[in-house]
């Protein structure tokens, strides 16, 4: 616990949320929930089984923590992985993907809920990434960058709204299941 | 149930978040914390009241469902006369005021969540709203404009996005409690 009563604790927080969610829904609306609610069951599984917490998944959104770094951005590839795979088996209209942002900060914890400059600075990561794509700040960067063998692109030193000091965001350019990845844009072109 | 598995319900809709969040968690993050965890307890209690349920409250929203369209007003309009009387007891740059936009349509019903359409439309009508007010939609104004001795103002027709038609939008202009509402913003001129 900290002076004013709320306890802050570093945490590992991932934000998603639905690329072309209001397109979806206007298509077909039950076929976009009946879609978005099996992703995110299995979204919430491998939070789990990374020792993550969903905090909440309001809409097409996702809000999750967890304690280690490196079990949040693993989590994050999982996701991406399995979507790229279960979207193969959709129809191109109904591919629905997400975008992830992982940042590691500072939260403050009131109940099950979190709140901070490090979820903003998290949901700010996931609007730079791509559709299927993940982007991560510059401390999850120094965290992750000799453990993971991944490749990463250095997007810049980001503004993120009402943050004094830009954000160091990078992009993880390449991972085992891009493959899957490449072949729904292919489908695409 | 309609053919595709999901109940579908007109409701009415209530969608409420705080004008200027990221500045005042910026300024002071766990006195706004604290500021939003009573306004929110607050808020609860009176859509308890007036009949409705909280759908969710991730961060500074709030979406909220009632099964009468003028219980759901008749909510937003106590939840802005409560909040100007607290608001008057903070200091200036700890005010923290709501924008609610309410609406009237189907929902898609899936568990405790709520979607479709009528949501996206009432959270375009809450971004309209300026901070303390409430906005409303065309098919709320008509269920409401006999039955409550309100001023409303035209907005005009606004484009939602990824939604065809225009949905007509009016402002509460006054109601009781718009007093303490303009003493704060004499506070602050």
């Amino acid at each position: 616990m900290s002076a004013d009563g709320f306890k802050r604790k570093l945490s590992a927080i991932l934000s998603a949320d639905v690329a072309g969610y209001s397109r979806l829904m206007g298509e077909d609306d039950s076929a976009t929930v009946r879609t978005l609610t099996g992703h995110r069951e299995m979204m919430s599984t491998l939070i789990r089984q990374h020792q993550g917490r969903v905090v909440d998944s309001p809409g097409d959104n996702l809000l999750a923590e967890f304690e280690s770094v490196l079990q949040g951005v693993n989590c994050a590839l999982e996701i991406q992985r399995e979507l790229a795979e279960r979207n193969a088996e959709l129809p191109e209209d109904r591919i629905m993907e997400y975008r992830i942002g992982v940042n590691l900060g500072d939260v403050i914890k009131e109940g099950e809920r979190i709140y901070g400059d490090g979820v903003n600075i998290a949901a700010r990561l996931e609007g730079l990434a791509e559709p299927g794509g993940i982007c991560i700040s510059g401390f999850v960067y120094n965290q992750v960058k000799n453990r993971l063998k991944l490749e990463y692109e250095y997007l810049g030193d980001q503004s993120v709204k009402n943050i004094k000091e830009p954000v160091p965001v990078y992009r993880v350019l390449s991972f085992p299941g891009a493959a899957a990845h490449r072949g729904i844009e292919a489908k695409r072109a």
